[in-house]
């Protein structure tokens, strides 16, 4: 059958996949919080009880009555007697009553009787150096009647210089979806609640199947003629940072039956399956009468108006995807940043999340043809230096002009600059999008 | 001693404490390429043949004699005779001579005798359906004298359609420098050369010490006035994702001699300390006079303009870095991010990589003191849908308003936008650059 009988758009092959794919369910998995770097979310997250759970000082100062304090200035000081010092990590054992105040340092819990606290900054002890802004040594006994007294030369609200009982979260709100990738300041979230094991989604099983009677291991050296698999290796570190696990199936000869039963072992053991093509019109055709075998719908695009990657396969064989991607390095990688990651994406149910992009003016006139998306590897540079007064950083992006074949010029490139398909092209100086790599 | 006598530039700040750093030596270690995804190559890789080391075929066509096709078009074609097949993966058995051409496939090794490649569609097998594109069958005996003809409609030049010898890499040639951080693309290149295992930076080993009274483990119900400990597992998963593995010192109590005794510990075994304080400003001090004691020159900064974060204190002990970070885990976490990051990219000899940033409108007025870099946590939403035409993505930047004690607000971020210190705010409807997080 001739190949590409019609190219569909990149976006539209995108969603017809992504459409008949559905979020895996049961397959998640408990571990440590303190591993959980980059896993997704399998469960949504309740706050066990409000954070912080008790009324935390954010200074360090004098814990008082804002009442006691109103008018305070420094012409007219509020004069207040100390009653004692907050003890870090435990409940002070005395309340502070009308016209009296209690030493108090950040995060410290605010004693009984008392709504806000005073800067150190703003106070002074009497019979003390002003110019002296260390907390008062020797530390007043707690529980004992002080005679010291503080001057106060500011008034505080109600409420300030206070951490509120559940302000960070509410007991019972939920303060992580299902879906979320963990990063750091998630897992910190969790530890802060107590939460120290949580279910993630197991990593996502991709099985990896090279073929080619011309591709041989990287470990071998190839006879004239042979190259070694490239694809398997660049797709599979790909996976890794993408939230799966790469299985290989090794490389298989250009024969219809081999590469149909290594299909379906992996397949079996896989909730994707990738097959680089070998890089003859035939292995190609192959590969799409293989997924066509493999289960229903089978093929449901095969050619993509995009460059590199106008052979790509997407296929769905009985809820499981399966794709064909071309055997050029290069080919193979870009199309696995763009059709095999939103898989796994999807597959894990991943909210969405921002992909790391930079904005770039390209240093050369580019063609491209109307309907078609292109992506040229390029280097970037600071145009302009660092960045400006307002965060003006400038980027320029210079295309790596070679063929689709040569894995190197993608390991020279930074990212990937993208021609959308409604453009002929773009001129010199254009401000383009780049997908850093 | 009083704190922040000097408050000194962000910038200013980082740059002398990696003055005060030399990159690591002989701490690399061999490991497969296989797992080497985001490792730090700590050799320079220079290729042991070339790539391509034959003549490959880009398209599927005919291998001719350029010389062969000159002139030839629809209305006037060549017509040559048709010798063999090339085998995928093999030399082909037979040359071929003036007025001859091979069938050759994608990848195919070019035979003696010809160089260039016409591709497919600019053919037609004499007898055959024009519009049957796919590729002659049944298949030329090689080394027969075959009676088939071929009719060429385009000329080609030489070198057409074909890699050189060395069109990707030469021999000899450094491929991939040293402090080069292994992206999939890298570790393609690598495979294709055969070169299945590398020399790579041990990980860098950075202590984790986490100060003060009032913390406990996550693993604990913190009595009333204490509080769970956050920042080693937020600055762990920091640390894991940039290059380092995080060793944790656990909780030390707000003495003296405790964490000098677990400073020294630490410092001993890790590349990089991390303290983050207890809250209170004795502990804060505390940190800085242990770190005078640990080695010269001791603390280089204490007291960064920068918000959060001004207590940070920067400091390197016989040739080791030690950073003091502010207890609030959302200070802490983005100084990590300030700070111990850069720290680790140049111990392990990183070649200088981009930030994911974005730019994005501000949706509100900031207020800034000049003179301070300040940093909030954002959400980001596509302010105008999709992708433009030309790529005209526009973020929208939503910052979060909340104290800096509230890991939550950090875990609901996209990214931190900053406000450069020589700016006084930042208006709503103003480009910023976002960081990532």
């Amino acid at each position: 059958m001739p190949e590409f009988l019609t190219l569909l758009p990149p976006d539209e092959a995108r969603s017809l996949l992504l459409a008949h794919l559905s979020q895996l369910q049961a397959d998640s998995e408990t571990i440590a919080v303190a591993s959980s770097l980059g896993r997704v979310l399998a469960e949504d997250i309740v706050a066990p009880h409000p954070l912080p759970d008790f009324r935390r000082a954010t200074v360090d100062g004098y814990a008082v009555r804002a009442a006691d304090t109103h008018g305070a200035s420094d012409s007219l000081p509020a004069y207040l007697n100390l009653v004692g010092e907050v003890p870090m990590g435990d409940t002070p054992a005395f309340a502070v009553g009308l016209g009296q105040c209690a030493l108090i340092h950040t995060g410290g819990m605010l004693p009984n009787g008392t709504d806000a606290v005073v800067m150190l900054e703003y106070t002074q002890q009497i019979g003390r150096d002003s110019r002296d802004r260390r907390l008062p040594v020797p530390t007043v006994p707690t529980n004992a009647v002080a005679q010291t007294e503080i001057e106060i030369f500011r008034a505080v609200a109600d409420g300030e210089n206070v951490i509120r009982i559940g302000e960070d979260v509410a007991q019972g709100q939920v303060v992580q979806a299902k879906g979320r990738v963990l990063r750091p300041a998630e897992i910190g979230g969790l530890m802060a609640l107590g939460i120290t094991h949580i279910q993630v989604m197991k990593k996502l099983r991709v099985g990896l199947i090279s073929t080619g009677d011309e591709v041989v291991d990287p470990s071998q050296s190839p006879r004239p003629g042979q190259v070694r698999d490239v694809n398997t290796y660049t797709l599979g570190a790909l996976i890794e940072k993408s939230g799966g696990e790469a299985i290989r199936y090794g490389i298989i000869a250009d024969q219809f039956d081999a590469l149909k039963e290594a299909a379906t072992k992996a397949l079996s053991e896989c909730e994707v399956v990738i097959i680089t093509a070998g890089s003859s019109a035939s292995t190609r055709d192959m590969t799409a009468d293989v997924i066509r075998l493999l289960g229903v719908p089978g093929v449901l695009v095969h050619g993509i108006n995009t460059r590199p990657g106008k052979p790509t396969i997407l296929g769905v064989c009985n809820g499981k995807a399966v794709i064909g991607l071309p055997g050029n390095p290069v080919s193979a990688l870009v199309n696995g940043y763009l059709f095999v990651v939103p898989v796994i994406e999807k597959l894990l149910g991943e909210l969405p999340k921002l992909k790391p992009t930079v904005f770039a003016k390209s240093t050369v006139n580019l063609p491209s043809q109307a309907g078609r998306e292109d992506w040229w590897p390029v280097k970037l540079s600071l145009a302009s230096g660092r960045a400006g007064l307002r965060g003006e950083r400038e980027f320029s992006a210079d295309p790596i002009f070679s063929k689709s074949n040569l894995i190197f010029s993608l390991a020279a490139a930074d990212g990937l600059l993208r021609i959308p398909s409604d453009a002929t092209g773009i001129s010199a100086g254009e401000v383009v999008e780049v997908l850093l790599l």
